[in-house]
């Protein structure tokens, strides 16, 4: 722990970093994976077992919080922290996203945006100084700047307004934040899929010299591949020695290649929402528990698994639990789904420290690509 | 633990009995509460956390289980326990129950009741051999009778027919069931709110020296004092040397003031259900976590309890869970729910051994009576 936010680099292969951020609350390990605590949960999970399988840090959503319980609530008791009995870091995002995906009625303009809640239809404003704002009553450990994500594809004009929009914003939130020597405020590179813009966005944001950089609007719709050479052409702009994360990033495959491109931070909703849905990530690859084939297999989903909701369980249970709707299977799954999410980081951290990432790469490639066990006969 | 299925006596305190009921797959302590395991999951929990609580048996239904995933399959992968990761002794239903109050189109004659799945519209019969042939495939420890249960105020004629179709399919059961030494079959005592009924089912069944004895058709609308003085009349009938269990009962009151009449076993959705709507259960009574009194309160619902859930989360956060219809919140109200009901049935067990059962009770209804903390002003 320390009384300031650093970050250190232990080893590099490739581009493939292996850090740290240390910080009052506590250590990140990094390559990281930040499992989503929308509301002040982690669906689904018990927080304790979301900290037994290795999570350093979780993720909050300003928007929801916002918009239930407050923010001001939450900082009458005591802040995020205590509220969710999680006692590490917690990074938020800016509730820019969210109000974009979620939110009726938004009107964005210079100085931020408007929107009614989809829970209850109360007008609610985020400015980029109100969710710095919110980030500091909600207590979190990293926060982020309001930005404007925008889907693609787009022109480039609307990409590049938004892009030069959110890099005003990310003054204004910088200017917000000040000086709190033991947090950190992050700034959102955008620019789309126009590579250009990315580096300019980057460049810009680099010079103000943030504690970290985010890399934003990605695994909105585009390929695969559109996001993987975003990742080649931005990634290289942003210092060394400050951590990048990759926000809202993504299956086990697109992590594997993002930190050979030098990305140290993650966070997905999918492990969580796929685990409510009846679908396994392990090292087979995506395990379809509704599927007819486990009806009778007696067998668990990985008997090589840490994880007793991985190794104990037959597939035959999960596929009832999961065809009657049983609340024990979206946490059975979704237990199943961090526990894997966090045992490929810390293959991924172990492998950059052996320096043999890429190795490692093809490892974890060729299992999910061989797929499931056979079924049984 | 005992190859044979027998039941013996440790203390009684009045008509209120401290017993044992021990069996292949363990001891249940009785005046025992059984969490309903519907469809072979306790819902919202871990079967490891509802064990841990002090559940000595858990239930599950027949009607269910039959329709998904269906008992031969279950029986191929095992049989129940095997399947829900239960090694404990398991109580099920005869189903009967449920095709009056879930199923569709029934027929219900002499032989047995026919009915259409709420699940997806397929047509099933159930009789009394068929009962017992699925309690069987399922590997049941404690099999119950199919009777037929109906609902009150209802006709003398209409109950009394009910009542003896109901002892004849006993009786069908019990030759079903067989001779099987470590396991037991129970007959259910029905005719309603009618005393001169109940007594003479009681007669009948126990002329038929079942290994235990339900009472049924109560908790189904009527007054609890119309339950209270059925169970008067009802149980002195009934053998001492034989468990008694109460089926369906009840809100812990009902519990306490069944046991003072003799009952040993209770099941009942109540602290399953209401964790999920909500609502706890606690040692100052029924607490509705919805109610805008405890948006900020940052106390525990109880901060004497040994059940995390009760004593380490804040009423402010199982508030907001349950507002914002968070899964969590549904884990934790039932993890806490069941945590109350568990330790009143030691604190039952307990004040029965020492002879002080009149004082438990009373301390125990005049805690309820004071009700809920202050309001934080």
């Amino acid at each position: 722990m320390s009384e300031h936010f650093t970050f250190k680099l232990i080893a590099a292969d490739g581009r493939a970093r292996r850090g740290e951020i240390t910080m009052p609350r506590g250590t990140i390990r990094t390559p990281a994976f930040m499992p989503v605590g929308t509301a002040g949960t982690v669906k689904a999970m018990y927080l304790d077992q979301v900290r037994d399988l290795g999570s350093d840090i979780i993720l909050g959503n300003v928007y929801h919080l916002m918009l239930r319980p407050g923010a001001e609530r939450v900082a009458r008791l005591g802040g995020l922290h205590d509220f969710a009995r999680w006692p590490h870091p917690i990074l938020t995002d800016s509730g820019g996203f969210q109000v974009m995906s979620l939110a009726e009625l938004r009107k964005l303009d210079e100085k931020g945006v408007t929107f009614r809640s989809h829970v209850d239809g109360s007008v609610h404003a985020l400015t980029p100084e109100r969710s710095i704002e919110i980030q500091g009553l909600l207590d979190s450990d990293i926060q982020m700047q309001l930005d404007e994500c925008i889907r693609l594809p787009a022109e480039r004009a609307e990409i590049e307004r938004a892009m030069e929009l959110s890099l005003r914003w990310a003054e204004r939130c910088a200017v917000a934040f000040g000086d709190q020597p033991g947090k950190a405020m992050f700034g959102i590179v955008q620019g789309g899929d126009l590579i250009d813009l990315r580096q300019r966005s980057a460049e810009r944001l680099r010079a103000m010299d943030l504690k970290g950089y985010a890399v934003g609007g990605l695994a909105v719709g585009e390929p695969q591949d559109v996001m993987l050479r975003t990742l080649d052409e931005t990634v290289p702009v942003l210092p060394e020695d400050k951590p990048r994360y990759l926000m809202g990033v993504g299956t086990p495959d697109d992590i594997v290649r993002s930190v050979a491109r030098g990305i140290d931070m993650f966070d997905c909703v999918m492990p969580t929402r796929a685990g409510r849905h009846g679908l396994a990530y392990t090292r087979f690859g995506k395990i379809n528990l509704k599927n007819a084939r486990h009806a009778e297999d007696h067998r668990p989903l990985d008997e090589t698994s840490d994880c007793p909701a991985t190794r104990d369980y037959s597939r035959a249970y999960l596929h009832h639990l999961v065809r009657s709707n049983e609340s024990l299977g979206g946490m059975l799954l979704t237990w199943t789904n961090l526990a894997y999410y966090q045992s490929l980081m810390a293959g991924i951290r172990a492998a950059i420290e052996a320096g043999r990432y890429d190795d490692f790469s093809q490892d974890v490639s060729e299992g999910w690509a061989r797929g499931d066990i056979a079924p049984i006969v």
